[in-house]
């Protein structure tokens, strides 16, 4: 189980380095480029001054969906304000949730490109968004600086006593739960809840509300259990 | 009364420029450099970023006693061990330290030179060490980083609890969430996935679900039209 360092379409290699060096620092060895512009890169390796073999670790992915597809918590760091406001927590509280989750499977903490952050795509995608406190008038941080911080955040609470997990069951995967919501969309399709000329951020209030029941293995196994039954009776219907 | 960051005999102007940004980014302004070994300088300039004004504003001095001769609280961080202890705290607790002294006056932010740190000489300048938590394994922390980790844990603690998750709506009365699960659970009757004879706490388990996701106004609307789109679908096919 481990917290990994999910980086989504960089164009800078320096700041790959950089944060490959910040990770190492605080003891995160499990780097993931998702379609990075330039790797590897003698600018990566430059600004890594010693973390090398971080980079020479990365696992390369062409989707988000790939790179968190094992993962219990997935978490997107963002400074953008979004059309439809997301379960949003510090990233001091997104640490302590990341090293409770750590206990039961796999986690990614997400940073998107440079210029403009995660796309609500990739967004969609993580159960709660990060925030890192800045000042509003100037509030753009450094891929690097964001990374730095936090891994310093994790760093800093992983000595510190954390509250026991209450679940009985462990924690959907990703992967799980984009099943789900392919499923239940195909399915509002098909009964024309859904609009597809009009979707009016149907699907996306939908994750929104999932993401804050963080839904177990048991529970999405019976909310995919109900989809199916669903469909199922549809197809003796028709 | 204010928090000035001091970088004592900085090599690249390039830590100069990335110190100053992530200064600006957490809303510190006031910059002091002890003997740089470069500046002005270009590099400083691209790496700040958009915080060029720090940059220009920035006092240079000839020694730490004059950097700091008018501060009521003077904390340096150090990544060595030193041949005699020194009184140190955590750079969290040094922030906290930092903005309760900044009430009663200036309070400065020491950082050493890129290779060495503080010299021992510098360090009796300084009330108190303040130490950056890393792996131990490889703790040489960038000094624009080292920056970085003290200025967000001074942004953190001065904007100590962010915004929760706002919802958009009024949060849903009982009476729509019991209308929900009722005709939830009459469509689970209906095609077969809840078995009347053998329940298996399904209905409970759904509840908890919904409970933790805690849906607003607007989201049991969305809840509860998808089941009467489900049941109009099937009523069209019988």
């Amino acid at each position: 189980m481990s917290i990994r360092i999910v980086l989504v379409e960089t164009s800078h290699p320096g700041n790959i380095g950089a944060a490959a060096r910040a990770m190492k620092n605080m003891g995160l060895t499990e780097l993931v480029l998702v379609n990075p512009r330039y790797f590897p890169h003698p600018d990566a390796t430059a600004r890594a001054s010693g973390a090398d073999d971080l980079l020479d670790n990365a696992r390369v992915t062409a989707s988000l969906a790939d790179a968190v597809a094992d993962c219990v918590l997935v978490m997107g760091t963002s400074g953008r304000s979004r059309a439809i406001p997301w379960p949003s927590v510090s990233v001091r509280d997104a640490a302590t949730r990341a090293l409770s989750a750590s206990r039961q499977g796999n986690v990614a903490l997400v940073f998107g490109p440079e210029k403009n952050g995660l796309s609500n795509e990739d967004l969609d995608r993580c159960q709660l968004l990060v925030s890192i406190p800045t000042d509003p008038e100037f509030s753009s941080l450094n891929l690097g600086m964001a990374v730095q911080v936090a891994a310093y955040e994790l760093r800093a609470q992983q000595s510190e006593s954390l509250p026991a997990f209450e679940s009985e069951a462990p924690p959907a995967a990703a992967a799980a739960i984009e099943h789900f919501h392919a499923e239940l969309e195909a399915l509002l399709l098909d009964v024309g809840f859904l609009d597809p000329d009009n979707p009016r951020h149907l699907m996306r209030r939908l994750r929104r509300l999932f993401a804050r029941a963080a839904p177990d293995e048991n529970e999405i196994n019976i909310l995919n259990g109900i989809l199916n039954s669903v469909a199922r009776d549809r197809r003796a219907r028709s």
